[in-house]
């Protein structure tokens, strides 16, 4: 039950950032490296987010054992399993926080689910049709056998979020508590179809970048603000024009639309496709990419 | 893929009050009364936790729809949808959250993987072994085919938590949120392993509140402090005593032991039982209670 995690320690120009790649997964402890993903690159200097920087020594390319910490500490053992030597990335306030290591880790989990886990962010404006589209996927992709777990921005709220207001700094908070709870279940091996507005660009990037490459798929439900506030199944439009709601997204607060989503949701002309439609073509892209299987 | 819940309205003394039982999960949107279930209890006074209040109308007991949303809105339907009566309990805060019914819930999750999903939450001294339970649980359950998540205390603090400090009440909210998340892992069909100190019983018992009744399971490793403390596996009861960690649990701050915990685990005599041992006790109790399928 061991991971056979595919890894490239990569050496750098300063021995400070020598890092892993791609970017461990959170449950990751011991990363056992293979001689020949050894690989040796003295001149990178830009480092992906998220990854744990590695104090390796010098005369020590072969150690066969990485224990990578998401916390940024990282320990260079050999194939004896003693330690070499050992780094301390982010500061001093958690250093007496020990990751602990599971016996069960994702490739584990994901076998018996027969499906990879990943965070299915869907963004867009109130009244785009999100929590549709989280809907109709969460069926379709459960009638194909496929374990999904929705975290819905309003039904977060009413529990793990619940301290939080609407201000600017609760809204950030609440979105980053609902990329790391979306982490975690990606991390279960789950599909977690993550349905919230999240409209600045820098919290939507924050959540992608706790998330290995690739398991991060943005879906932009990209329908017209005049589209959705005729909709306005919440009323909140309404009382957002009349003033009575502040800051509401796309009335006097902004929705920064995404650049380079995965996957964009809109309209056909004047007709937006069926919740099914739009789950469908979400549905092909995790197929595409592998998702759909261990 | 709709749920068949199984829950009685109760009537009670005043109409603000009347519930349903047993208390809704999480995910439940519109649960459908059969006529039969409609119970009548006038003078029921105590009501459970968690319960969504009802403000039933009088004349309408034949009503065919609850809608039941964990933050005390409660929609009584008619059978054609139509809206009879609409109550709010905790207070005006979150008026403009809707709870999304999901067309997916806990009982089709469940029926996917086999299980039940619940939270399986250890609680003991530093030392005491959890994580090492944790651990051998998570690999018997794996290798049953049950699919399982450790929560564990110190790695949440790498992620979600990474906000709090080991303050009082930075601790209390660690574990809230931990609670939380466990409870949507619940959700979502997943035997949830939560590996927390949580050494207060009003904080263990405010996470046991929220979720339905039986599926948070206490584990507490009774494991004297003595045994913790000479095992010191991350010497932090050695810092603790030389005064270097303050508000050490166990040392300078207390463990209230739980008083009616579902599992016990304990030393034999002066031996402690393998770690294998004690996670087949706790598989015994899941067999037992129905954890362990659909």
């Amino acid at each position: 039950m061991t991971a056979s995690a595919k890894f490239t320690l990569v050496y750098t120009s300063s021995p400070e950032l020598d890092f892993v790649h791609p970017p461990p997964s959170t449950k990751l402890g011991f990363a056992k490296f293979r001689t020949t993903s050894i690989g040796y690159q003295r001149n990178m200097t830009s480092i992906s987010k998220n990854l744990a920087p590695i104090k390796a020594m010098e005369g020590s390319r072969m150690q066969s054992y990485v224990e990578v910490k998401p916390n940024g500490h990282a320990v260079t053992n050999d194939s004896n399993g003693s330690i070499l030597h050992k780094s301390l990335a982010n500061g001093m306030e958690s250093e007496n926080i020990v990751w602990h290591k599971s016996s069960v880790d994702k490739i584990d989990r994901q076998e018996l689910l027969q499906q990879k886990g990943c965070v299915l962010w869907i963004t867009g404006l109130s009244g785009s049709g999100k929590s549709t589209v989280a809907c109709a996927l969460t069926g379709a992709l459960h009638a194909r056998g496929k374990l999904t777990y929705i975290l819905d921005g309003d039904n977060v709220r009413h529990g793990l979020n619940r301290d939080l207001t609407f201000k600017s700094e609760d809204r950030a908070e609440n979105i980053r508590r609902v990329g790391e709870v979306a982490k975690l279940f990606a991390d279960a091996g789950v599909i977690c179809i993550a349905s919230v507005i999240s409209p600045y660009r820098k919290d939507r990037a924050a959540c992608r970048s706790i998330l290995p490459d690739g398991d991060f798929i943005e879906v932009f439900m990209d329908i017209p603000l005049c589209v959705c506030e005729a909709r306005d199944p919440k009323g909140l439009y309404k009382l957002a024009r009349a003033g009575k709601i502040k800051g509401f997204t796309g009335i006097d607060d902004p929705y920064e639309a995404p650049l380079n989503s995965e996957i964009v949701l809109r309209q056909e002309g004047e007709v937006c496709p069926s919740p099914e439609t739009m789950a469908e073509k979400v549905i092909s892209y995790l197929e595409e990419k592998g998702y759909l299987q261990a």
